[in-house]
């Protein structure tokens, strides 16, 4: 039986054998959004074993595990590793078609050089091969990184954080770029005034000021804002589950402010406005500081209110949201459009069913110089194996400039999951490859050859560097 | 010209055909969810002709019908057996890349040995031949049932029903086991409430006890249950036009039932609070008996107010709707999951722009030791067709587990249309076939092929009956 | 290289070439919707060069120029004709899968015998070559309407529009019938007071009446229907962002009009009765008159302010709305039946995951004897891509009957925009012909091929003429 990881995995045809190997193979990475830990990358951590590589952080193979009927013990739990890791691999027994089966396989080839099928019966062998190479040189944090041709990565923080790790990974000469990405979404959570008011505190004392009032608030973030800044952040992402543009007057934020900073709780309009305040503000402060804004929305987060009291946040309970997002999104970029105050913008929508409007939207505000200064973001979250990427390029050739897209990343807390940017590749250069054979597209591999090199590095590179050719 | 239905049919590459023929071919059926007449089970009954055995109760093939311009008179009217069956021919030289074209094709095939194309040319011969085979042994309702290798079907029953066919045909040594499901819409339709105090009289009956508060209430359904579960009842079913999930007392509820049992109307959030409450207390009563519940959720009933008047529900004119769903669900699958309550569950949406969140939403509640203890359940109703079996496998496979689906159902008033069970089958291994062949899945086919014979039949024995190994 | 455009463009398979060159090909155009400007067809007019004929009022290509980072002086601005066409040949280089690309490329080779692929570098002499043939013969607009083989064009018209152009046409004995379509729209617009009574102070004008009263506006609107209908009006056309049915009386219509008559703003639930008894009594009207309605739903409009206000509507900056439309349609549509006042009428989605649901919903209103009266109208707008009309075929052909579509439009303003009728029908038959040799639908060319030619012409013709055979 052939390998089902071989040199063509995905390349049906010759033209998509070219487009892969003579144009995307060799492209480094840029990978824009992760939720790597700085910490382990300047610690430089290394795995005792395969279920701590694997299975230590990664709600994705959680949620199909107890879909597989394994019992809470052996995802969050106390099992032993060893029992964790057969759990895994009785529920890949079972998982056909799915992209955690596709990526599981690909990680095990591509770090390991395992080609087997990862089941119930291989897992065993599989173990012992794969933690004796972890204890070998190759399988660090950073070796990882560097093996998988990285050039740049960027974390997810939060506006308190010192940012020390970012600073001893540059300072440590490390070849890999790693910055830091403004992520503020706890100055958004206004809805539990306490926890709201505790991080508001730990911002007045990174900040090195008191935080009394609406302005106290807004500048105090610009001075965190100056702080990531210096370590060459380049990025912001805002985490929205609806997205909200109710009008508010400056008053009315002023007052609204100091209501819940003295711990009292908002009504469901003072928060929208709140909320629709602090994407406004934050947008604005990013095109002022020439960063690109990523907005990641639609997403229902703690679904399984057992479990959140049981094992809390981002361990798998969240799931696809319906919420109505175009008028809102249009009223929003209009008023910053305005003002020219819009900046780079990436807009990812977790249901797929909104990617149409989602498109056609990013189309109203598209103007110079930057191409697609606004970007229909890659395929998020649940969207993100084959049939999901295949249609955001569907839905964004359609709506836009194919040509311009910036590419793929990772969204990932796992150091072996670099393998995700070859998937795309292979995808894009399947698809394309088959529609030049069939005539959907024209057979000049020059050209569209140049754009998939685009579309695997250099726009990102353009796009979020602005160097723009 | 090469007969449409022929031995490989939509089995485009070998391995396709090797999938169905050495696979699924042979596995017998479970049809879990049907509409069939216990009644005419029990009666062994026989037609006539095609147009009773076809065009009897079948509301998709009138909606075709009116689409192509037929009148009243040949769908539900009094025109003659022969010149409906006319008109049914006529719309089938339309009716290209339909379902009913295929299940009709399909149907003749395996039941009559006729592989011509039926259009109103073909049709008077067809007409001959089929009514005099019709006449022969092998066309009563058991005979079709055996002849499709079924072994079991689940009916859709009220809770006031006697269920004495059901009793009937388990006496009469019957081959194939009908079980009764419990389906208990008419005890939610609250915003009739003289229709629906006549029900609960019905109810009041059928139990052997008053009715008059809440608590009556569900203690009636009780005994119903009781009385079902002693006739096999597996399965409970659920059709929801919006799911609500409004928080509501227990003092409310017995305000609330008190008022629309003394014939007074509910005011609309009432009305959600008791929809919410039948649906909750019935999912937990699921629970309790060990039984699987269905949801079908999202249909609107009775669009077309002239045609209701005329010729009642259920004659084709109900449409997909438009409901967001994903709120309330998650909300009450998190109230009865943090009672232990939360039963089997199968989950149906008939608006296909919802399977993504539908499939994500049910990750939330998943857990063991029954894998997939809630289902993504098939294609359903207007989906009910190539692409839509097709859309609903690659859903499953991206958010859930393929390998533990229990497969297709017919929905059916007709004892013909067990046919859907191959058409699913042939599309389930044309599918995975060719993708062995492109490689995007291993090409094991014992692997693969275990999973599909899992599919088409051990899958749901497992899951509805418990015998998990 | 093969060049991109050549004979047997997009039908990949043998029996797609049949149905195209043997069935489709020669079928004539009717196109029963566009934006041509009947002046342009009356006076005959002729254009320099290339940025007028393309370029000139063509928001397709001026987003996509903008999301290519254009500046918007090359787009509506005064840049130089031969820069402007530059920068959509720059475009061109990053457009790969757009319908835009594909467009661009049939046009080239349609009416001007260019095949190469069109970016920055081929543009310059393209620019020559084709400026050189506009100045020859076969060029002016009604040349290109003949040689595109066109039997009829529907234009979209004002009820206050003289049609003095179509009259002129008419009388010049032009070949190509341009009829006029009723589109009301203004009428509608009673969230602006001012503009509307502008419109109505034309429309009263127009009929020779003064207008106080509902019954006067009504009555002048039945006056101009008069005079379209002497003009040759087939159809009407409804654009509406979201589909209203608010119940209303008679008694609140004429307090409302009275009310927007006398320049007061109207409050919410005002304006959706309004508008609800606009487009109710437009169907009707339409259904009495026996043309065919069209509804335009689902689109937001002029989204961006800042660019509203420089260049006005029209010019790029829609987009697909998030409409529920089931509810509304439903009900409008079901009090339009029980009065027998429901016209022929074709539904436009434009976003695409209501298709199914609009799909569905057409089947409860069905009726002999016009076959398919209701139309589930084409992929229209951000939906006119391959990708969009295959999605359309399917989802018609899985909730109607295929066989009775009446096929393609091209919603244009431009008049080299008849490729598109191409384009789908070699889409069309691509997809058929696959299908064909795949086995999904019956190898039988002749039956095949006549649906094909019904859905490229006769259905059009049929449908809209009333020549039902």
């Amino acid at each position: 039986m052939k390998p089902f990881i071989h040199e063509d995995y995905l390349l049906v045809t010759e033209t998509a054998r070219r487009l892969y190997h003579e144009y995307a193979e060799q492209m480094p990475v840029i990978d824009y959004h992760c939720h790597l830990s700085p910490k382990e990358i300047s610690e430089d951590r290394r795995w005792d074993n395969m279920t701590q590589l694997w299975l230590g952080g990664d709600h994705y193979k959680w949620r199909q595990m107890r879909a597989n009927g394994v019992a809470e013990r052996y995802c969050t739990g106390d099992a032993p590793d060893y029992d964790k890791f057969l759990k895994y691999a009785e529920t890949m027994d079972y998982l056909l078609r799915s992209p955690l089966f596709d990526w599981t396989q690909l990680e095990l080839a591509r770090y390991f050089g395992i080609y087997d099928r990862f089941c119930s019966k291989s897992a065993p062998a599989i173990w012992e091969k794969c933690n004796a190479q972890l204890a070998q040189p190759g399988f660090s944090a950073r070796q990882l990184m560097e093996r998988s041709n990285v050039r740049v990565v960027c974390t997810t923080d939060d506006p308190v954080d010192s940012l020390e790790y970012h600073r001893n990974i540059a300072a440590s000469g490390f070849g890999v770029k790693v910055l830091p990405t403004w992520r503020s979404d706890m100055a958004a959570k206004v809805w539990e005034p306490h926890s709201w008011n505790r991080w508001v505190n730990r911002l007045s004392e990174a900040a090195g000021m008191e935080i009394d009032y609406w302005e106290d608030f807004l500048e105090a973030l610009e001075i965190r804002r100056r702080h990531f800044k210096e370590h060459g952040c380049l990025l912001s992402d805002y985490g929205v589950t609806e997205i909200v543009a109710e009008p508010y007057s400056g008053e009315e934020l002023c007052r609204i402010f100091e209501k819940i900073r003295s711990m009292k709780s908002l009504d469901p309009v003072e928060i929208r406005k709140f909320q629709t305040a602090w994407l406004y503000e934050g947008l604005a402060a990013d095109a002022e500081a020439g960063w690109t804004a990523q907005i990641h929305f639609g997403c229902m987060r703690n679904n399984n209110i057992r479990m959140y009291r049981e094992v809390g946040a981002d361990s798998g309970f969240d799931s696809i949201g319906e919420y109505h997002a175009a008028v809102a999104l249009n009223r929003l970029f209009s008023w910053l459009d305005s003002e020219g105050r819009l900046p780079k913008c990436i807009l990812y929508a977790i249901n797929p069913n909104q990617w149409e409007m989602l498109g056609s939207l990013i189309g109203n505000f598209q103007h110079g110089p930057v191409p697609s200064h606004l970007q229909f973001g890659a395929a998020w979250w649940f969207n993100d194996h084959r049939d999901g990427m295949i249609r955001h390029l569907e839905v964004l050739s359609q709506t836009g400039v194919l040509g311009r897209f910036i590419g793929m990343l990772t969204d990932s807390r796992s150091f072996v999951s670099y393998a995700r940017h070859e998937y795309f590749r292979r995808i894009l250069c399947g698809k394309l490859g088959e529609e030049m054979e069939r005539g959907i597209i024209p057979s000049d591999i020059e050209w569209v050859g140049g754009l998939v090199r685009d579309i695997c590095y250099n726009n990102a590179e353009r796009y979020l560097f602005g160097t723009l050719h």
